[in-house]
């Protein structure tokens, strides 16, 4: 189905495709990350923004107006604005959980500080909006708008719904939807929206970001305690010691028995864990077959994602979206 | 010059003028910091806007707006935005400077915990962005985006000026326009472009808020120093001691001799502080006239904003605003 080799990933084969528009978007990244006040900024920024981030973000909006025709450059003004939304929600995630690494790196709390950390984010929130404004796009603005906002809401809405039992798969679902989907589906609609591509158009490419960016979301729950988790630079079991409940263990809870709940509960809403509770929670995921329906749930949403592309005219570009989103759950496969 | 009793602050006049908006700008700030799904959010919120918080930023626009001719709704959803993005300033604000009071009340970082305040301030910040995606202008999206910018830079600038002896009153007026008067400026500014009001009459509303910010800012440091601090709920010498370089002490350090300026190396750059010193530095500051020369500052600046008024049409709230400007100052006066 590619193009070129099958050794390469859908992400190097879109990089490829795109790449002279990958180029203008990190020349208007380091453009605009500059201050001409605060040193610190760029710093900071750079830390992230250079640290060899994967730009799937702004390549799923380069992508989605591409393959609907447009032949413009705001597309690249909306690349470099989803990608500076994103770089400011992981400089305020890592205030928010306190982490010292990211992408196997020092965070940047932790080599300057908190405070930078969250005006710096405060700051490349404040450049993304300039960016988008200068696409003179009202309906652009509104779907930004409205992802910025989901966006925030879900990772408040994690900060109390994380540790506790009763948060179910629709509660789990507006929080993936927070901290990733929302912006994929953003970036998607708002590449076509630029490219003034069909109603139906439009909604294909939301529903298809939708839809990446939860299977990518619930894949990353799943490989914590699937044992490939070296893959994500992190340990087997990281969000079980961390009391994250995330999707495997929310259907191991809705068909735990009342000491299986008990057991939940002490673990991870009262975070008191001991040596021995990590397997047994591994345990309790195998034996009500958690692990393989949230797999299921993975691969499902992964089959919506590639259903959507089919309002999509056919192109290159669609083929490439077709395999990340099989790719996105290959791990698991 | 006021309509009503002298006893009455211009503050107290222009809420009683503008009660009917006022009332509509708080029912929308109450309808849109609600949450369906992160009941924290609406808690965080409601903490610091129903404080007693002046809303002198929304009166500023709505002022603007109505003495423009205006009479439409849309001076409602900009009062809003900017009490919005001024909220969540204070909260990133008291997790940065690590506060635990702020007008005699606990903060939310106390309260909650600083990631509350970080994703709570997000939140209110993409809620202002939907307010204000909501009156269509996309010159009013142009102003607050900027002013947006220049707030979260001033930040950041602040935090590596503020301690470092090199700062300069230029670098001093780059930290206070973000900190105070990039807002205050634009919320002038954007209830004069909402009502389509002349150029010359949008250029005197901004002048008139960046004016009023700046004189603002600069009464509260100079107070602080001054004897009066108490009125601002802070003890005299406060910003000695937490080692910020305010206008006072930029000018005495610029007058200074060279054993002076070891003495603010030692307790301002370095931290070294013991007693005596708060003294030391009113006698240093006194020699200099540096309280003086700040105050002349202070009032130049109000004079400035009384003086931009004049491209604007003879009505009660030019009055109003007037009466504002010379109200900022009269503490020090």
């Amino acid at each position: 189905m590619g193009l070129d080799t099958p050794r390469e990933t859908p992400h190097e084969r879109l990089g490829a495709f795109l790449a002279d528009d990958l180029a203008a978007v990190n020349a208007l990244i380091r453009e605009r990350m500059a201050s001409r006040h605060a040193p610190r900024i760029p710093q900071v920024t750079a830390h992230l923004v250079e640290a060899g981030g994967k730009r799937l973000r702004p390549m799923l909006t380069l992508a989605a107006a591409r393959l609907c025709g447009y032949d413009g450059t705001h597309h690249v003004h909306l690349a470099a604005t989803v990608e500076f939304i994103h770089t400011a929600t992981l400089l305020h995630d890592d205030v928010v959980d306190e982490s010292d690494k990211r992408r196997g790196r020092p965070t940047a709390n932790l080599l300057w500080d908190n405070k930078s950390s969250v005006l710096v984010g405060d700051y490349l929130f404040a450049r993304s909006f300039q960016l988008m404004v200068e696409t003179g796009s009202l309906r652009v603005l509104d779907i930004l708008a409205d992802a910025s906002a989901t966006l925030a809401e879900g990772e408040v809405l994690q900060l109390t719904a994380a540790r506790d039992l009763a948060t179910d798969e629709g509660i789990y679902l507006q929080v993936v939807r927070g901290k990733t989907a929302a912006l994929f589906a953003a970036a998607t609609e708002v590449g076509g929206v630029i490219a003034r591509a069909a109603p139906a158009q439009i909604a294909a490419l939301r529903s298809y970001g939708d839809a990446l960016g939860i299977a990518f979301q619930i894949v990353d729950d799943l490989l914590d305690y699937g044992g490939a988790a070296d893959a994500l630079g992190k340990n087997v079991g990281d969000d079980f010691r961390e009391r994250k409940l995330t999707l495997p263990v929310i259907k191991a809870v809705a068909r735990a028995t009342p000491e299986e709940r008990a057991f939940w509960a002490r673990t991870i809403e009262k975070g008191d864990q001991g040596a021995g509770d990590l397997e047994e929670a591994l345990r309790l995921l195998a034996r009500h077959g958690a692990l393989e329906a949230t797999r299921a749930d993975a691969l499902g949403w992964a089959a919506a994602a590639r259903a959507a592309l089919g309002a999509l005219p056919d192109h290159p570009l669609r083929d490439m979206l077709d395999d990340l989103a099989s790719y996105v759950v290959e791990r698991i496969n």
